[in-house]
């Protein structure tokens, strides 16, 4: 019988594991929060994922679970583990990537470069760190945030003071429902770029790397991806591939891990944010790496021997499309982004169009950085 | 709304065209002959595609149709056109993939390079074409044969007696509900080897196409694909193209095109058969070129601009999976097969093993070609 993959949670990273679930024989479902949701073409069931019954129901057909998102509560995952459901990543590591406090309190245990923080409970505390690193800082909420939101860059204690009025239940930023003790704040590192480091891990311990790639970001959310990062030499591969194994196995991460890095004026790389989960910064290679992100997940979920994460060609680009058609269909703009762009490779969520929303990418690949980022961004524009 | 693709039959042709529907956000349905099919991911209808009801409750919902195989009925689909429903290939270009005599025929009328045949309705017919090319020649039902069958080498015209027996039912070689009137003899090429050649069109006309290739056949099926086609040069692509396109063009098709060829040892190439639809010689691309058939394919039928054909590799190899695993699972090999083939690409299409089945492939690219072959070679071993 075919291995049963069950994915929690119907977003584009659900979605995106259909492909290579398909051609690998895996029996792939999702439980989707709701009907049409980008992986429906997988969705096996609906229901909310921090319903004990519902998951318990879902994880009970599948060989293995895993996730679209890192919203599962802990305690629906460590009632899972208690039933023998392998779960992967498991609630240990899922908990440093759903609370960001908890994690830069660990990578400071592994060691690993990271911004000046702080846990600061009150705007006295925050102030006293505002104070010590130049009057600026970021503010995070430790949990629920994403693609920007629960981080704000402040001059003032006083410019997080909603957040503190709304520690107690979290909602001001979505997700969480476990009251907050203490926002983090770090310094604003003087970066240069921003870069990701991508690896993957199965729960037998085998690790691979991708190649560290350079994300930019627009208001917070991933915008175009060059890989690999563009001028990275030897060393600078090799620090930013050595934070992510670290991190990967000090934490006990299985399936794929993205670390993403903040390359500062003096070479040095210190960590911003993790995911466990496929990542906007490794949609690259699903085109342009022998073997994609999406697919690799799957095999490190299942336990299966990692493939190779070699590039395909020289460079390749992604580029998001956000927002998405201001008129008219997805499908409406192929023609166009099509015809002038026979070898961008168009990939869509099936969502609809929505001011800043992740609707799709392009990835294309080639020998010249140039032609390739020039590739990818024509035909994005085209779905604007 | 996202465009509808409705494919007729559930084999792992339409199972392929899965990964691609999914990332270009095509609604792509399936009309399986059973449940539990290849396809099974993508199938909202199970019925017999010789049904016009079936068919056309299924064609109702969708805004195109198209095909995992070449069976449907003239009749079925000429009533769906009547009906204005868009079917891809059409009926016109679809029965010269039905019949061989007609192929051959229509081949003549283009000038096409073809063995020599002839149309034989008697034995003594067959004895007489027998006799003008030197004792032996090759004897194919018009219609029904694939993958072998069909198709018999004989040294005298009794050892064909059977099918002519046989000829008012079609029944001894699977599919044909029509009667055959004659059976097609065919001259037996003195070839070296046998390449095929891809070529994608469109609706409105545009066409593209793949690097003509080397496959190898093994009892009549397809073995191994070595892509392109080892000491191609420029000519032979060129002849190979040229033929591809004027078949394309001449016969009106809609979607992939796939035209077997016999490169003889005085560098002549001849068409031997013709596929239009995807096609085992080109499931390569789906990991060697930017665009893969199936996506490829989906494109064309659905009257989109067609892909890029370019190789992403200098080599690539396909070899079949037949059979499939003698005990156990398809699955159970993964972990010895991915663990010695981090490169290799493994495509399963759900079937269960049976000798001689087709029951999945493996891809595999780079820049020698020796090491591409034994790669896939030895990763498709592994599910022997």
């Amino acid at each position: 019988m075919a291995l049963r993959v069950g994915v929690i949670g119907g977003g584009q990273l659900a979605r995106m594991m259909i492909a290579p679930a398909v051609e690998l024989g895996l029996d792939m479902r999702v439980l989707a929060e709701a009907e049409g949701m980008s992986a429906q073409p997988a969705a096996t069931a609906v229901g909310d994922y921090r319903d004990f019954e519902t998951v318990r129901a879902f994880a009970s057909e599948v060989d293995v679970v895993t996730f679209d998102h890192e919203h599962v509560p802990q305690e629906v995952l460590r009632a899972l583990v208690a039933e023998g459901i392998a779960v992967h990543p498991g609630p240990d590591a899922l908990q440093f990537a759903q609370d960001k406090l908890d994690m830069r309190a660990r990578l400071a245990d592994l060691g690993v470069p990271q911004p000046d923080w702080a846990a600061v409970s009150d705007l006295e505390g925050l102030q006293a760190f505002l104070d010590d690193h130049g009057g600026r800082a970021v503010v995070k909420t430790p949990r629920g945030g994403y693609d920007g939101k629960g981080v704000r860059v402040v001059r003032s204690a006083d410019e997080a003071a909603d957040w503190f009025a709304d520690t107690s239940t979290g909602s001001a930023v979505g997700a969480g429902d476990t009251p907050i003790d203490a926002l983090l704040v770090e310094e604003l590192v003087p970066f240069t770029r921003e870069l990701a480091q991508q690896i993957a891990r199965r729960p037998s311990g085998q690790m691979i790397a991708y190649p560290v790639v350079e994300t930019v970001q627009s208001d917070g959310v991933c915008a175009e991806v060059f890989a690999p990062a563009p001028g990275a030499g030897e060393r600078l591969a090799q620090i930013a591939e050595d934070i992510g194994r670290r991190i990967a196995e000090g934490l006990g991460v299985t399936g794929m891990l993205a670390v993403e890095l903040f390359e500062t004026d003096d070479q040095r790389i210190l960590v911003n944010e993790l995911a466990m989960r496929p990542h906007n910064s490794g949609h690259w290679s699903q085109d342009g790496a022998v073997t994609g992100q999406f697919e690799q997940h799957l095999r490190a979920v299942a336990d299966l021997p990692l493939g190779d994460t070699a590039p395909r060609a020289r460079w390749s680009a992604m580029v998001n499309i956000l927002g998405g058609p201001a008129e008219g269909a997805f499908e409406d703009r192929f023609e166009a982004a099509m015809s002038e762009h026979p070898d961008a490779k168009i990939h869509t969520y099936g969502k609809s169009a929505r001011p800043g929303r992740k609707v799709g990418h392009v990835n294309a690949s080639g020998d010249d950085l140039d032609d390739v980022v020039y590739t990818a961004r024509a035909a994005a524009a085209h779905f604007a």
